[in-house]
Parts: structure tokens; sequence; C-alpha cells
């Protein structure tokens, strides 16, 4: 699958922490709270019923205890995760391995983009607070999207550089106000 | 055209100083030294010789002088752009509105993703340093290629997320270098 090469690294996708966490089902059992929380979404705020209805069956459902880790710094993982219920602690390692929290998000906040697209190491470590329920797409299921539904993925594409563009706006800022210090 | 009203923002694009550089023409008189040059460039680096036709044909090719701007911080412009030959400083003001160097690039770097995509205010100002050459991709053609090139956009979308990506590890990194002194 040419487009498949393009996406990721060469480097075996490991899903370390998805594989100690309980899996729901697929996507399509909490299509309708999907939907009823887009509302929440920046992601999908202009996604249609049908659209999610499509991607919906493309994700499977996970959910996590307080203090279960979703997502592990330095794993090499190729899934991003859309949080539909609970509260996620993100937090790095600085230069002394202690971990600094960086901020906390909620239900319509989506994390792990940067991975699924590009397959490098994951950039900072994700924790439930809360009891927590998201749904994880992968890069296959992605890549599948993409070929089968070209419109649907151009839509997530778009969403993906938008929301990427915004951080990075973001963040330049706060490294220029700290630059100037 | 739906899937323009999900890029870009509700305010019309000036491409100002775009305006005010010398057009040399469509993309496909410079389709060869295009294709040429993707040695050069991560952006185009595994695109076929059929994709680079295609997209050179929905570039238009501009050229500046030393010391003319090319994207001038706070316009709202609707393109992203491809060095072909020169050289290109990127400048930003800070808080005393003082301008500050933060890069340069050469051939094969692409500039203003970020607000092609997005509809946001240049986030810098980037000026010629040699007399450059510069291949111009605007919202309306990338939204034509999507709806009419499917694959071709989704590769180019796909780029432009890794590309993003690559730049916010690093912006973010930085950051938190900074917050750790």
């Amino acid at each position: 699958m040419e487009l498949a090469d393009r996406l990721g690294s060469e480097v075996e996708a490991q899903n370390w922490a998805l594989k100690t966490l309980e899996h729901i089902g697929e996507g399509t059992v909490l299509a309708q709270q999907i939907f009823d929380m887009i509302g929440h979404s920046k992601f999908f705020s202009d996604f249609t019923r049908s659209d999610i209805q499509m991607l919906a069956k493309s994700m499977e459902i996970y959910r996590a205890e307080p203090g279960q880790t979703i997502i592990r710094e330095g794993d090499v993982d190729d899934y991003m995760m859309l949080i539909i219920q609970g509260r996620v602690e993100i937090v790095k390692k600085d230069r002394n391995a202690m971990l600094q929290p960086m901020t906390s998000v909620g239900p319509g906040a989506t994390l792990g983009e940067m991975s699924m697209i590009d397959g490098e190491p994951r950039f900072a470590t994700c924790t439930a607070v809360d009891p927590t329920t998201f749904a994880v797409l992968t890069r296959d299921a992605m890549v599948k999207i993409i070929l089968e539904e070209p419109s649907l993925g151009a839509k997530i594409l778009i969403k993906l550089v938008t929301l990427l563009s915004a951080r990075l706006r973001q963040t330049s800022s706060n490294l220029l106000h700290y630059m100037e210090r």
C-alpha cells in the first residue's frame, strides 16, 4: 500500500500502553456519544453525522482507570485518541528525568496525532486522572479512510493540519516569550 | 464549495506582498527545475514525476530581489511557497517591535503553510536575502487539488501534517529547554 509507506516510520508500533487497558469495543457502540459531544470537540466541529458514523466504525473504544497510562513518553505507537469522557493529564520528563506536568485535557480533546502521522516516539506521557473513555484511531485505519473515503480522509487531514498549526503558533509564541526574558 | 469553507478564515486574503513582486508565470514553466530540486526538498521527496507535473500546473512562479518582502508578519494571505532558488530570511517582531532574526532557508524549503491552511495572520516576515525564485500554492489551488486529485491532495496534506509535527516537536523541545533554565 503505497500511501501507508508515507505515513509513519520503519519501526514497528508497540502500542504498549493500549494493551494494558480495557477494550470496550468498536467505535460504533459509542457513535451516538461521539456525535453528542461534537459540540465540545474542536476536532469534529464541522463533521456531518455520516462522517462521524463512518469514522466511528474505524475507531476502537478503550477505558482507563485513574492513574493508568494511556500514552507513554518514548514509546513507538501508531494511534491518536479522542477523549469521550474523563480527564487526562499530560506530563513530560525534564533533563533530570523528573516528570513535569504540562496540561490536562477533557472530553473532545484529541491526543497523539503527531505519532499517528509521523511514527516518531511519543513526546509526552498521558495518564487518566478520572475514569476515562476514549476512542482510538490507528494509522492503518487512517490510511484505509484516505484510500476508501478520500473526502472524509481530506477532512481529517485538514483538521490535523489546522490543529498542529494552532499548537505551533501557540508554542512558538511561548518560546519567543521565554527567549525575550 | 463545501471543502473551501473548512480551510481558512472569514477574512479575505490580501496577498499584499505577492502583489509587489515580479510574476514569472505558471508553475509548468519551471516543472523541470522543481523536479530537479526534489532531492533538496523534504516536502517533495516522495512525490512522483506525475505528481510534480500536476502540482506545477497549480502553482505560480514569482521572483524577489534581495531585500524584498515575500511574506509580511500580520498580513492575512492564503498561500504557501516553495523556494526554488535563492535564500530567504525569517524575522519576527519582539515585544518592543524590534525585528529578531529567527532563521534563514534556501532551495527546497517551504514557507507559509500555516496561513495557507488556517487563514490566521502571518506569524513572521520572510525577506529575500539573495535573488529568489519561488513557487506559490494558494488555498484555492489546494482545494481544487483535493477535490479533483484526491490522492495527490492526501499526499500534500500528509506532508503538511508531518512537517508541522516535526516543527512542533522541535519548538516544544526548545520551549522546555528554556522553561527548565
